[in-house]
């Protein structure tokens, strides 16, 4: 369907013939099909990428439950996976207990820049902007970008942390971490989509619980560890 | 662009007319410029939920960097705020280490719970399925819906704790936290499109930021208030 929407709007056509294996005329499809199609395929990325499938609108509870609750379980799964890593620095918190409230933004933000990245790579997927000749290209471009953003964000941080605790050597833990996880951000947001697609799976589907796991869990792991490195 | 794309949908119109004031006849629009109308808009609400402008294809590092920055600065400042909650139970933090490693989760299943009803909303909108007629009942679903999934979800979380920690009142709290968390959740989801959707707004636009400061704001204080009231 999504690839016949495509060569619709690619070539403008306004209808195509369906023929069979044989090369005998079977029917047609006309454009008037596939504005439906489109509509119904492109709500279905939006829906994929915030993990529900579509229960309809009529659906009942029950259906809207059943079509929601196994992507919170799943990620109540990777969730505990990625916090685990906070147990390991149990006793880093109880010396300073400020780590316990500046992790979560460190996580948070390298969530969204992870989810920026996905949404424009599986649009690009969609539009086949995105392919293997520059795919290569585009993988450093998002690199840079996670750097960058990553640099600008641990200077706001950094300096608005100074303001408050005077204290250079956590401005400097937290602008270390936001750089690295800014940057696996990226990476995860864009290789997981390619991935999926290479394997021939649609990838706006799992690919961010792939990419929130890979930001929680990083983002805790680099702020707590190299806090224990150079605050402690 | 999109209300013209709606009414080819629902009409099946293969072209339309354009008249002026005078309705004399000045153009047609094809049902073929709507085909790229679609794809067009589509896109444009995965990436407004991702909190991600188009910059295009060919865009330069710095274009890049200019669409996606100031939505991870909005969501530095609203994290902040919604982490400042932790602040104010650093001493059952430092009493009881556990709380910090459980309350990402709390807040971060919020936050997918959020997300789904949002996607839902959101395409539902686009679609005219989701109207003033019908907007109660919907909100009243949503509300249902987040019960039961925070149910599940608080039984599931609450058994796996008990099997660790052996703390009848521990496995409690989360499980209350996250019926609290999935409820708000689920609120905020369905009345933040709906609200920008009658204020003339995009819903698609800065729903997703707001959701999150909710979830995460709510996940803190539910877990963390309801663990010094039960826990301490």
């Amino acid at each position: 369907q999504e690839e016949v929407a495509y060569i619709f709007d690619k070539y403008h056509l306004i209808s195509a013939p369906i023929v069979d294996a044989a090369g005998r005329l079977v029917g047609q499809i006309t454009v008037d099909d596939i504005v439906g199609v489109i509509q119904e395929e492109s709500g279905e990325d939006i829906l994929a990428l915030a993990g529900v499938s579509d229960a309809g609108r009529d659906a009942t509870i029950y259906e809207i439950v059943k079509s929601r609750l196994p992507w919170l379980i799943l990620n109540l799964a990777t969730e505990t996976l990625a916090v685990s890593v906070i147990g390991a620095f149990q006793e880093e918190i109880t010396k300073l207990v400020t780590l316990a409230i500046i992790m979560p933004i460190v996580a948070s933000l390298g969530g969204n820049a992870g989810t920026q990245t996905l949404a424009v790579a599986v649009r690009s997927l969609a539009a086949r902007e995105l392919n293997a000749a520059n795919a290569l290209r585009i993988v450093r471009r998002e690199m840079t970008v996670g750097v960058l953003n990553g640099g600008a964000l641990a200077i706001v941080m950094a300096a608005a942390l100074y303001v408050f605790f005077h204290d250079p050597k956590l401005s400097l833990t937290v602008a270390l971490a936001l750089v690295v996880n800014l940057f696996v951000a990226s990476v995860a947001g864009i290789l997981a989509p390619l991935t999926l697609e290479k394997l021939g799976r649609d990838p706006a589907v799992s690919s961010s619980v792939f990419v929130t796991f890979v930001t929680d869990f990083m983002g805790f792991l680099s702020f707590l560890g190299l806090a224990s490195l150079i605050l402690l």
